[in-house]
């Protein structure tokens, strides 16, 4: 009946070394991860890049999956090469298809552990709803954001980003590996219950829906004016409401939140390190909670369907 | 009297934002920086990585300053340039001429805030004294270490680091801010008392004498066998036992610290993001305590004669 394995995609971001120590392990020691009897394909996302232990050589690997991008004609710089032998060999008419993908991050932001689901795919919210079951992760739900597109996830009929934080960038911390981890075998067990047919998705599904980005504050010339306020530091996905310290400046002069929705807000990605470059300081979603709708269980149920189990 | 000014180097490493977030700060609102009356260069050590967001382009900027690599003969590689420059602008004998130099940096590890001193120099001794009585900072004292070699610090007749963590790489974090700006501040503090012939020493100070590094366990191609466990990250400053949990493995196996010395050690920049490279996982160190010497303030102060009053 299979046809397909599940794809698990470690250092993506060349700096982010967590998942790629594992994966690095997990190859040689087959048992040391869990896989729930499915067959994986454990990859290094941009394996150049962790050589120099940079996020990326010529562009963010983890925006370049857009048509655009990947239909441009040759010469493509190195992270564009390597998006379309990603596709090429794992993608889901590749040569060794996946039929879904599990891309692992780690973050300087006090993310703790937690998904990140691009748009409302039935199948995505399915498996982001069962790890949420299992482990109670907090779950960002990334959409409609014309500035951030192009993740590799997206390429796959289902997906989602593992992220853990918080971890400086280059630093392997035996704690958040371990978390890493803990999600990675919560997702597999969630998508072998689904091909077993016996998975039961919760009532509901709590996101934080992604509604922007806020920026620093900038001088004219464009550098940062103020920083942010040491009361939101790592205070990822916990509410800020109006009149709430934001940044601060180098004077220390404290700027609020003072947005024109009396509502609270809960950020993510609190001064992440490779966020600066993007122009975002942080992200402001909203926290709700969905019914959880009998065609995301359909939808990966169907995909579930299409995974070999692992070799014996 | 005077005819030196005191050297304020912030981003030696490109980064480690947090300083040069502070000195553009300050060259732009002066009297931002309480400089104790004496005048000052504020100078970012190395523009061209801090452009980068790396450590450094060609070589470590902070380990390029040992005769053999300032007397090698050009070409010279961008940083070997750039530590040339610094010493004819700021130098002893340079053009504007500097008699001793504080160099700010940040670190993944939890050093809280510190000081490096490097060597046993009389007036290094006797201004770590004096900002340990002010503020209290523990001191890592870097001595007789033939692989780490070239720094900064050491090519003026005196000096120290001021260290701040834990912060990652490429993070504004206006905590870390606030500490490098307080021991900023004591360390001018201390030199205008100097200055004044009003410094007195406290009876003793307290460092923590560098012993030695440890590299992770490696694999036969190089590759680390372990991380660092869980119970010693963020735990800089703690003493290790014989016995305590040292390493872990990627399969969770704990590797104990086995000395052939049963005395406790105090292992500091412990996970430095930066030293992966380097092959130290950690540094090992011995607390003492030494009663400060009359030559000690002697050499400050005479030293202390020399430096110019800021402008009125």
């Amino acid at each position: 009946m299979g046809s397909a394995e599940v794809l698990v995609v470690a250092g993506t971001h060349g700096n982010e070394r967590n998942a790629p120590w594992l994966v690095k392990h997990w190859l040689g020691h087959p048992g040391a991860l869990d896989s729930a009897g499915l067959a994986l394909q454990l990859v290094i996302g941009n394996p150049a890049a962790l050589a120099a232990g940079r996020r990326y050589l010529d562009r963010d690997l983890n925006r370049s999956f857009t048509s655009a991008l990947l239909e441009t004609p040759s010469p493509a710089d190195r992270e564009m090469q390597r998006a379309r032998e990603l596709l090429a060999l794992h993608g889901p008419a590749g040569s060794r298809p996946c039929a879904l993908v599990i891309d692992l991050h780690s973050t300087t932001a006090a993310m703790g552990n937690s998904l990140v689901v691009y748009g409302r795919r039935p199948p995505d919210l399915a498996l982001a709803a069962g790890i949420q079951a299992l482990l109670g992760l907090p779950i960002y739900l990334h959409e409609a954001d014309a500035s951030q597109q192009g993740f590799l996830i997206e390429r796959w009929p289902c997906g989602l980003v593992i992220e853990v934080g918080p971890v400086p960038q280059g630093v392997v911390n035996a704690a958040i590996c371990r978390q890493t981890q803990w999600g990675l075998e919560a997702a597999l067990t969630v998508l072998a219950s689904a091909r077993r047919g016996s998975l039961a998705l919760p009532r509901s599904l709590t996101v934080h829906r992604h509604l922007g980005s806020l920026d620093l504050p900038r001088h004219p010339d464009g550098s940062p004016a103020a920083c942010l306020h040491p009361l939101r530091q790592h205070r990822d996905w916990f509410p800020i409401r109006p009149g709430d310290p934001l940044f601060e400046t180098a004077s220390g002069e404290t700027l609020r939140y003072q947005p024109s929705d009396p509502e609270p807000l809960w950020p993510v990605f609190i001064n992440e390190a490779a966020y600066g470059e993007k122009g975002i300081a942080l992200s402001l979603t909203r926290r709700e909670r969905w019914p959880c709708e009998p065609e995301w269980l359909e939808g990966l149920q169907q995909l579930a369907l299409q995974l070999l189990p692992s070799a014996a």
